[in-house]
């Protein structure tokens, strides 16, 4: 409590200092009014930290009571307002606010009584009127920004009460970023550093129809971004089954928890009635890209007899809701979803982002370009995207894409092409499992072809197979079952199902995470890795000769040692030189390696000395420096983490730059150290995300690779990383 | 070949400058053995390089011939030998060697001729055998060791031709260094320094005994220490089934593979034709201390004839074979295994392990305690075991541990507990779960107060739960199998087996290893860390009232970030104060964690402000630095990795101490930057390995704690690491 009364000291003496009286004693409600308007005004971290620390007694009112020092209740000549320089909604320029004759500040705010505008006061209160319109000229040339205010007006006399810079919504943001600067009071840095990426993102996902016919059924916490239009389903089998069949559902429950997991996938949202932003339902929401409204508290749900209530609304298994995901908002029946014009914009250009759009839209979507072009222009670090096909190649480098920082192409053994890494597993000899390799080659080869030319000319960084190769086979337990059960009820098992079983239990790990993946498998399997160098050589070859130019990269995945890179890469370069010959062209193309191992961020100089490029594999390097095994954990005990404040965002969200952040710092140094020349980047899913981006660009990477989807937000914030001095601070 | 033609001119020119003459030509076969003898000699770093870069051709002898100056082959006065200036087999004092009259050296060790002894040499040639006995005296004054000679006898004149440090037995080097300290020759830090900790395991084995008669079939390689005796089987299921019938078997394969895991288990060893010391049968045997004799050549097997031949020896499946795997023999029959004099000693004391002992042993088990005694003596680092019974905690201090450095509770939960435990994971509700843990609070209790008195007066770490409770339940899939076949025939199905399946399917993990486990389950289960902290709070009381001297140490697993320790603590000292005042006594015990995440070790310094101690859990660190997980890796691809030289030595064995190790530095910094009074220790497997032990007493540890087997090597090689200089070398 010391701490507390010294600033209670402190104040009590500046206000005897300014007006050469002592505290008066007001009524109980007006000393908690001035309670809270001292807080909230005292912005200092200090007064958080005691705020924090020290419960606040009632009767310290008596000691810091001030503002209430003038009053708008004294008559039809008084009344009190709120103003913002501009719209905070749309960023519209013009003032803007409300107003109400005759009262106090909380009256305005309490909206007990209708409140007028600011035009309608000019009409009632014209001369105190025309002083705010002059004070918030001046405010805003002030502080360079919109400011919100407070004022009263005392018989006739205006008082300024405060005035702090003023929240805005994203189009707001972008917008009044954009005018400040054509009105002279900012740069274009200081508006780029006025935007954030999680604002752009805002602008991007699908909205519900602004024009549609909408009834309000509640409102809940915004939890995960997006609009989610379905049927209600109360369960999680009904919302797979439903899926299943086609339907598009919307699944809501009390809270969520980890048997949800199946119905959280099948649904296009999550609602639930109970749990802020860190509970169970909104992180695996956010985590999967799931529109989410949580925490929406007056639904009451009844599981049982399939209902859900709202006052006298009823809905039953099956009706039909809409949610938005960025305003909590919960509406009756199925309203229509509507693309973005920022989203336009972003794949088709600004031509097609503001036709047919109204002004405002189309000053936002100008807004919008003109800062992410000033962002390309200054950002040191380059963008690249995750893609795997052709098609998500095209659309990222529609979205501003500088190459593939990370092609998975585990993803392309996948349908039919299952079944030849099921030969190559359960192959009997050596010539067995390379006649099925052979019989993947050209498959590969053409995967590789499409790419390199989506993407002709810039990078595409190729990672070798990374996943156990058991997830290519079927599952031990349902296989199991499966045969058990046959022949138990004396059905025939094919000669199939008893080698695939054996296999499958052969292959067996406990923790696949930490298993035979990645290097190892290239290591262990003869001829895998061989396979995917020759197609990439093949492919670059036929892009060669197709008059393109191909730049593919080979990417080493789960190295810890720099023996394991060696003997991979010594064994590509014979492949590469050896296809090179063959075909009449110079196919040499850059070898690296994923840092996603501590011991790779730990020995990195050693590694280095072999490897053109380290890509940073945050995802995996979060689960080895933490222990986190993501498919576990996030659905486990993080919800209970975040409540107890162990962490507050999901380490797999943003990255934690204290510990893995510390890895990715050794890890840099170390590899410039090893190799001065060596290419540095990041292609975990903390590429797209905003503080993430900033440290990445601190700790000096060359590149970011992430999804398509977030190739504007690393865009943007890449360049406000770039504006910013080196303590994260614009 | 520049390099090696310098050295061949440098020598050259020593040789004329020597001799005063040229080099002559000398016969093929005097060539060759002439360039052997020089580059054996050639005993220096630069020698083995040129030898390993460079094929050395055979016509370079002509350049290299000096030892062939003189011949043991000029007649009946001359002669050739090898001589030892002790015993190098038991270490017994006083020349010991092999003499050939007319002779040159080669026949000596090619053993086609009958060498006579030393002695006999003294009474053929007494002349030369006097002044060889004045060398050998010689030698081991300046060399300060056991030297071994060859000489050559020309017409009645000693030649020595050169010398070196001779190899010895384990039980030879024990004795040799305490011996060579009464002769007043080296230092008793010195002694120390001349064995090994894996010399002291050798003689900790029990052994085949030396005295039984025995018929050699063959030999192999020794892989892995200990005696085995068994009936041969030769295939894992057989060996699964006949020693779950009670027998004794010995598992004998062409090579091993992961599927012959269940097999190794099985047997008292294992014995293969094919395969090197990194074999997988070597590395697996080695790593759960089963006796392995591994690439015994002569073995013939025929697995489908379930026979093995050796010449004219045919073993037939059950047939009784003996193998000792210190020296990679293999005998026909079943000979008796003995324990050793030395284990008898480090158990029961000086007076046990001499008494029936004949001299030569007795002389051996004084040496092992004279040099024990010193290592104890001068040694920093602390050495404790890790013990979960009184029993084990008994032992341990027998063999000289000073407390517990790791107690492993969930060893407490298995048998008759497991049901409360599945109790406490089933509870419908809190109620329910309280009632389990109440159950389990007296076992663990007692327990608790077992193991105090066993470490009267010594520390007793007790680390809290570690283990997913899904482990504590029955495994999916055998369940799920059974629940199937139970559906599918109509058979009933419990209730109970229902439930328990939707528990364990709902706590399945894909990688238990990085899931809910350790300081997670803590935090997610309330009240179960509670109930352990009270079980041994309440166990010091017990204990402090029966007027002993109770030093528990509460250690919380998993630990990432100070935020979970801050929190268990917090819990943690408000029970232990509770009962305190309960039952009248002050109960205050160290909290401290575990390192055993590279997160931990990165924000140790954070850490270290809520920790009385640290212990580097280096087992896990491993598994996380790497991302390996040690239950698939050892068994799947660490022998391919061997053989490729990613590594030559499981890190598991060995602390891999540029990865590993760079985070366990990172920690001590921290820790003690943070907290300068930390206490520090290292728990894992690597506690009882040699090189590892140096590593810790370098990185400046307080501590290393091993299993209770390991507790003498530890002790020796702390010792040894503290009379080393800083960079390892004695």
């Amino acid at each position: 409590m010391d701490g507390l009364k010294k600033v209670v000291e402190d104040y009590k003496e500046l206000v005897r200092n300014v007006t050469g009286r002592e505290f008066p004693q007001w009524p109980r409600e007006q000393l908690d009014m001035a309670i809270r308007a001292v807080f909230d005004s005292w912005n200092t971290e200090r007064a958080r930290i005691y705020r924090r620390r020290e419960r606040i007694p009632h009767d310290l009112g008596t000691a810091v009571n001030v503002c209430t020092m003038v009053f708008g209740n004294m008559g039809e000549d008084s009344g009190t307002g709120v103003a913002f320089t501009r719209d905070p909604a749309t960023g519209h320029t013009g003032h803007y606010g409300d107003y109400l004759v005759n009262a106090q500040g909380e009256d305005v705010v309490a909206g007990i009584r209708n409140t007028m505008s600011l035009d309608d006061m000019a009409s009632v209160h014209p001369k105190p009127f025309k002083q705010l319109e002059q004070n918030l000229r001046l405010l805003e040339t002030h502080y360079r920004d919109l400011c919100d205010v407070e004022f009263t007006v005392e018989r006739g006399k205006l008082w300024m009460l405060q005035t702090r810079v003023g929240k805005r919504t994203a189009p707001a943001a972008f917008r009044i970023a954009s005018e400040l600067v054509d009105e002279q009071l900012i740069t274009m840095d200081e508006a780029l550093s006025r935007v954030t990426g999680e604002q752009l993102v805002q602008l991007m996902f699908p909205q519900l129809d602004p024009d549609a016919e909408r009834t309000l059924l509640t409102k809940g916490m915004a939890a995960s971004p997006g609009a989610a239009v379905g049927k209600v389903v109360f369960d999680s089998p009904t919302a797979v089954e439903w899926a299943q069949r086609g339907e598009k559902v919307l699944l809501v429950r009390r809270e969520t928890n980890p048997d949800d997991l199946s119905g959280m996938i099948a649904s296009e949202g999550v609602l639930t009635a109970r749990g802020g932003k860190t509970s169970h339902a909104a992180v695996v929401a956010r985590g999967m890209g799931r529109t989410c409204v949580c925490g929406a508290e007056e639904l009451a749900i009844d599981a049982k007899a399939k209902t859900v209530t709202v006052g006298e609304h009823t809905i039953n298994e099956g009706d039909m809701l809409s949610i938005d995901g960025a305003t909590g908002e919960v509406f009756l029946g199925e309203l229509s979803v509507v693309s973005s014009p920022v989203m336009t914009y972003l794949d088709d250009g600004l031509e097609a982002g503001i036709k047919g759009q109204d002004d405002e839209t189309v000053l936002l979507v100008k807004a919008v370009d003109r800062l992410l072009e000033h962002a390309d222009d200054v950002r040191r670090l380059g963008v690249r995207t995750n893609a795997d096909t052709a098609e998500d190649s095209k659309h990222a480098r529609e979205l501003g894409a500088e190459g593939i920082g990370l092609c998975r192409t585990e993803h392309m053994f996948l349908g039919d092409r299952r079944e030849l890494i099921e030969r190559v597993i359960l192959a009997a000899d050596d010539d067995e499992k390379q006649a099925a390799l052979d019989a993947l080659l050209p498959l590969q080869r053409d995967d590789f072809v499409e790419m390199l030319e989506a993407m002709d000319g810039l990078p595409v960084t190729v990672r070798l197979l990374d996943p156990p190769l058991h997830e290519f086979l079927p599952d031990l337990n349902e296989l199991s079952v499966k045969i058990a059960v046959a022949e138990a009820t004396g059905e025939e098992v094919s000669e199939h199902d008893r080698t695939l079983l054996a296999a499958v239990q052969r292959q067996h790990e406990s923790n696949p995470m930490l298993g035979l993946r990645g290097v190892r498998l290239g290591l262990t399997v003869k001829g895998l890795f061989a396979l995917q160098v020759r197609a990439l050589a093949e492919a670059m070859a036929i892009r060669k000769a197709a008059g393109g130019d191909p730049r593919p990269e080979v990417m080493v995945p789960l190295v810890g040692s720099i023996n394991e890179l060696d003997l991979i890469r010594d064994e590509a370069q014979q492949i590469i030189a050896e296809v090179g010959q063959d075909k009449g062209f110079d196919l040499s193309m850059p070898i690296g390696t994923m840092i996603e191992l501590p011991r790779a961020a730990l020995t990195s100089e050693r590694i280095a000395g072999s490897a053109d490029f380290f890509s940073f594999g945050t995802n995996d390097l979060t689960q080895t420096t933490w222990g986190f095994s993501r498919d576990d954990v996030e659905s486990s005990f993080f919800t209970h983490y975040m409540d107890k404040g162990v962490f507050t965002v999901s380490p797999f969200e943003t990255l934690d730059q204290t510990g893995v952040g510390a890895l990715v710092k050794l890890g840099v140094e170390g590899g410039r150290r090893g190799n001065p020349k060596i290419h540095l980047g990041i292609c975990g899913e903390h590429g797209g995300d905003p503080a993430s981006i900033h440290f990445f660009h601190h700790a000096g990477l060359d590149y970011v690779s992430c999804s398509p989807f977030r190739i504007p937000v690393a865009r943007l914030e890449a360049g406000r990383a770039a504006v910013e001095s080196e303590d994260g601070t614009a």
